[in-house]
């Protein structure tokens, strides 16, 4: 890694949670904000006021005009779902690394053609996916490939859900049929069904089944829903995802040997601590009276939260690729294809009457 | 209730369970342990031996003879599913109060002929599920009937899980097809389904749908398997149960205003404490950097373990029917015929390829 490199980030889209990103910006020491663009100067113009961005920022009043500046590495695309894949296309053929908001696109066809475009031009590709870079999900990923602590994986159960009022379920871009047609499976469900395949070390599962009756708004977008995912192995994942209830996210997986619980997985309580919850070895103490070991709370503690943590990685990997003559890295396109993938398997079981959808 | 007055029990069947059961008669302070009956009188006399029972104990050679001692006002039966039927359709003839282990029969057919032998003799009816009597469990009904703190049920995810090794699997009588023939699906599986009707104030769900693909051990029996469960109002429920997974008893409760997570429901880690996690009105923070609110754990000091308050109120029922002239409460069979309902629901999902069936 090149000590003082920096990525010249821009972003395409003044989405809520491009504020987010500015903040991670200020605090990622490998990458830096270059320029915002939006759909109308105007607009990129209230965007850099809004969140203070210092008057060095590029503002862009097309998408075209920021993909065309020499002066920027990679592109963040906070974009709705749709528009994913013209503009993450678009930005690959312009050489620029892709830093993609999740879900990464409307299905996996669309998908394949964002990651063979970054293929093709050379640029790295990675979604959004926060939680995965925290240094707990590290802590976890150990636990569940330990064979003592842990052993083998036997199931998972997982949800997340928020509820942001009845105006998000009906007109948020994330309800909307021609901007997120998946709804809650995809946006909230994104990240169960990673959660899951991170446990299982991404292997896929053989079949994904919606559970029934997953719940619509007006315009016909699934709002709330379940599935479960059944693996080869016998082990078995359920999980819910709805913007119709009270922010969760649960995460609970039970191996052979021990088990792990975690209630904020998406995004830690707190930015600079995280805690998780591990048993090992229990059993029923004498005359089943209570148990032979309690789980253990380990917190883990980082100095910087997790979205940096994902920039830091992205940028390191342009680094690598812009000054040491690198390959882009090929399990973050690969992961995130697995995740579309079994998304458009519970997308597809949903539309033939919840019936089990092989997932390959 | 009468100050003084003892329920006096029997036990028919020397189960590991019935040696929990003496200790709970001797910590319950409105019962006490009259007899205990046995296949032989040799084999009760090891009971006694073993779990140092007073010289007072009276001690049976068959069952008969302790149903038909005018004595025993109330018996406990712990003896494998498949002689729940003869045997506590018998103690109700012999007028004396049932308190029956779970899973309460083979299928809800014979649990009827239980119950209606109860009904038709007068006496109390329970089953032996130990965590609704803890305290805990009021203040978890208490949080989920409360409109502000908790809302509306939108989903449950429990499990209950142990691994007491590959003989257990094959040859417990849990697991074997003459004596407990849904295995893990009614043993641990009841606790799961009842914790799933508790949450939703005892209303049965519209659909039960097993989830693909249950394992089972040499001679057929379920030895692991999930499901879904499905109320008209779109609360749903997912539990798995399993005979092959690291002790795991995992209660997680979402509604539109709040959450609720137990790790412990079924025997908590200690005796005379239980906690539960309850967190309501939490959102995200500003720019989603955390949570507006955390849970807050809640621990419920006891006196007495679980069982015994399971006694304690058993046997005031009972002192009620016996001295006051009160009726049998309906409300523990009503209980225990939903459970059974939703066990037999599962499994006829099961064998019906994990389509939905109806519960009712």
């Amino acid at each position: 890694m090149s000590p003082s490199f920096q990525v010249r980030f821009g972003i395409i889209g003044c989405a809520s949670i491009a504020r987010k990103f500015c903040r991670t910006m200020n605090l990622c020491p490998n990458a830096t904000l270059h320029g915002v663009a939006s759909r109308t100067l105007a607009k990129a113009q209230a965007f850099a006021t809004e969140n203070s961005l210092p008057p060095t920022t590029v503002l862009y009043g097309s998408y075209e005009a920021l993909l065309d500046d020499p002066d920027i590495d990679a592109v963040y695309i906070p974009l709705p779902t749709s528009l994913h894949l013209p503009w993450a296309v678009a930005t690959a053929r312009k050489k620029k690394h892709v830093l993609l908001e999740k879900p990464s696109a409307c299905n996996v066809t669309e998908l394949d053609q964002i990651i063979f475009a970054c293929e093709e031009n050379g640029v790295q590709f990675m979604d959004g996916t926060m939680w995965v870079h925290h240094p707990r999900s590290q802590v976890m990923a150990d636990f569940f490939s330990d064979p003592q602590r842990f052993g083998q994986l036997k199931s998972i159960q997982t949800c997340f859900n928020y509820f942001f009022g009845y105006d998000f379920v009906e007109n948020n871009i994330r309800a909307q049929p021609d901007l997120d047609p998946l709804g809650a499976l995809s946006d909230s469900g994104w990240y169960c069904i990673m959660a899951c395949l991170f446990t299982a070390n991404y292997q896929l599962p053989k079949f994904a089944t919606a559970l029934k009756n997953p719940v619509y708004n007006k315009a016909g977008v699934v709002i709330s829903c379940g599935a479960s995912l059944l693996w080869e192995n016998g082990a078995l994942a359920t999980f819910n995802c709805s913007f119709l209830a009270h922010l969760t996210m649960d995460f609970a997986v039970v191996g052979t040997n021990g088990s792990l619980n975690v209630t904020d997985f998406v995004i830690p309580y707190e930015e600079k601590s995280a805690s998780l919850s591990i048993l090992s070895g229990s059993n029923f103490s004498e005359l089943a009276l209570g148990w032979t070991e309690k789980p253990i709370e380990q917190v883990v503690k980082t100095e910087l939260p997790q979205e940096v943590f994902m920039v830091k990685e992205f940028s390191t990997l342009v680094d690598g690729i812009k000054n040491h003559g690198l390959s882009p890295e090929k399990k973050w396109p690969t992961n995130t294809r697995k995740t579309q993938l079994i998304i458009d398997a519970i997308a597809a079981s949903i539309s033939r009457g919840f019936e089990s959808v092989e997932v390959y």
